[in-house]
């Protein structure tokens, strides 16, 4: 697997002459690994020096005139061996450097390597796209369906991942997820109707069964009109096998004792529902995130919100009660956005929200 | 602020002639953009081309013979328009590669832009050494106290942050830490003598002063045996401007009605009060994680650990409780040698454990 390591010398010089100091300090240290130099002096921009070496792996030097060293390397060496050479290296640097500067040195920041185009991908970022690296040691399950790519990747802290295309969906540790969008322990279940849209993992249904309902109808809408969601048979066969912590044997059998999962588009479902007069006491929606464009008026993925949350209200009892995920809590303009669609409803609707802290998603999520 | 794109495109070809066709075809798209081409050939390892722009930025396209093609640039242009540009041109890439191998590419990874040299330093990497960028807007505090660098950020999601040398240690939004080192809501600290080592961001001190114990007694230990522990005086003055979502306003004064606040060394002081048998209904351990290092012989750090532990088990009553926190649950090595620890204490103890999630350490805690 190659690797890449990011290394930043953050200084105080000001002067071209110092560019030139920094580089003729550094030199003799990747002349001694027998690395190839090519330099290139951009007079106002400081120098770029590249190092080849004869196995592939290379190095570069960027130095800018306001005091910003950069050394990034770029290698194949999946051995320790390798690594060390490279820590050695970036320590030969740093010594050099604080020489140079006697040691008036703002910051020195060495990032952990970056692995590329190893079989395990281990570089999932956050909703509001800052970069996270996981701890995947494993891919678990990796298919696509019509809809979709579905991969589920083990973590050694999280479990199984559920990660829906490219985006972090659920973990076998998210149980703090399935809660909250069932109420945060608040509800009582027993005895209610309940209809689940989307939640292909089988989280929401396995917990709430436990808690002896009358009858739990998941729908899993089987069409594309969500970019990302968990609403596919190849979700629900990939959950199955590998994310039994999260739903146990509920997906096993699509019908059981007190539940039902319809692999239908939930949108006629719902509207025969509401034809029918046919009423839950709890709808969850876990279809989707809020989406992240904040332009609601050209998605159509708004609109489509809007579609299930009207259809919702529909089938929902005078003292019924309809949960969902919000989103990162970053995405502070959609979430209010999400919030003003609540008011276009066909009836006038209470809400409250409730931030959680979900494991996997390294955020915490309203 | 300079920052980096990495991007991948992982293929599946094995002949040097497909090194060159990825090559010839990308060539154009660089060159269209005013850019100076190096390229270095090394046969069996395929091609580094370098490409220079006048303005500073450059880009390395790393083409490797067994199918893993990498696009690095890296520019300083901090409006959206540079960062439009990169994106189009990336685009491109993308674009022609599919044509050349007809859409069969396994993998196209484009990893978040990381950003270097700036006043703000969002990578903080996790105990066990993944890459993780927070969502950093501010640099609250940033000071040098004899013992350690303290460091308060704030973050979007999680409040402000205490950094000391580099490791993430609380943030406002890590309640749930508090909470798990106090014994989870189980205990009852009404009327009781409490001892807290350490815990210089005072989370701990407030949440028990507000169960009016008898005595708190928070000894912050003032050298520096611990490379990392939040345990001086600057650290108090730190997060009692910056924390108070954390601290109110406990650590206003070092004393109050039912608490004091020792800035002494733990050592002597634990071995004063076991002299003068003065016992603790809890000591809780906050001074520091359990250390990365698994060679407890060589390292001083397991022998001052094992120090403190057998001086608490001296000053805590018969049913006293001792808490303290493990470390990261993926170095399962070093907790392992810390449960060993415990058998090698002067009497016998009895341990359980628990894992908690803690928000702003992106990674769950026993």
């Amino acid at each position: 697997m190659w690797w890449k390591i990011l290394t930043d010398y953050f200084f105080s010089f000001n002067l071209a002459a110092d560019c030139n100091a920094v580089l003729k300090a550094l030199q003799p240290i990747f002349q001694e690994q027998g690395m190839t130099e090519t330099v290139h002096n951009w007079e106002d921009h400081g120098y770029l020096v590249t190092y080849i070496k004869k196995n592939g792996s290379f190095a570069n030097l960027r130095i800018h005139p306001h005091g910003l060293v950069l050394v990034d390397l770029q290698s194949y060496n999946d051995d320790m061996k390798g690594r060390q050479e490279v820590d050695q290296l970036l320590n030969k640097v740093e010594e050099r450097m604080k020489e140079l500067f006697h040691g008036n040195i703002k910051r020195v920041k060495r990032l952990p390597a970056i692995l590329r185009g190893g079989v395990i991908d281990r570089y999932w970022p956050t909703a509001d796209g800052r970069l996270v690296e996981y701890d995947i040691d494993e891919v678990v399950y990796d298919e696509d369906s019509p809809f979709q790519n579905i991969k589920i990747l083990h973590s050694k802290q999280f479990g199984n991942i559920l990660i829906l295309s490219g985006d972090v969906n659920l973990a076998e540790s998210d149980l703090a997820y399935t809660q909250a969008i069932m109420g945060s322990g608040k509800e009582d279940y027993t005895g209610k109707e309940v209809l689940i849209l989307g939640g292909g993992d089988g989280g929401i249904l396995y917990e709430i069964v436990k808690l002896k309902p009358k009858m739990v109808t998941m729908v899993e809408i089987s069409f594309d009109k969500v970019a990302s969601s968990n609403i596919d048979q190849m979700v629900i066969d990939g959950c199955k096998k590998h994310m039994r912590k999260t739903c146990g044997d509920v997906l096993d059998n699509l019908k059981g004792e007190c539940y039902q999962v319809l692999i239908e588009d939930c949108i006629p479902v719902l509207k025969r529902y509401a034809k029918e007069g046919r009423m839950f006491d709890y709808v969850i929606n876990d279809l989707t995130a809020v989406p992240i464009s904040t332009s609601p008026e050209e998605d159509s993925t708004w609109e489509f919100l809007r579609l299930i949350l009207d259809l919702s209200m529909k089938v929902l009892k005078q003292d019924g009660k309809y949960f969902t995920q919000g989103n990162c809590i970053n995405l502070t303009d959609a979430l209010t956005l999400y919030e003003e669609q609540l008011s276009r409803l066909y009836c006038p609707v209470e809400f409250s929200k409730e931030t959680v802290c979900v494991p996997s998603y390294m955020e915490l999520y309203p």
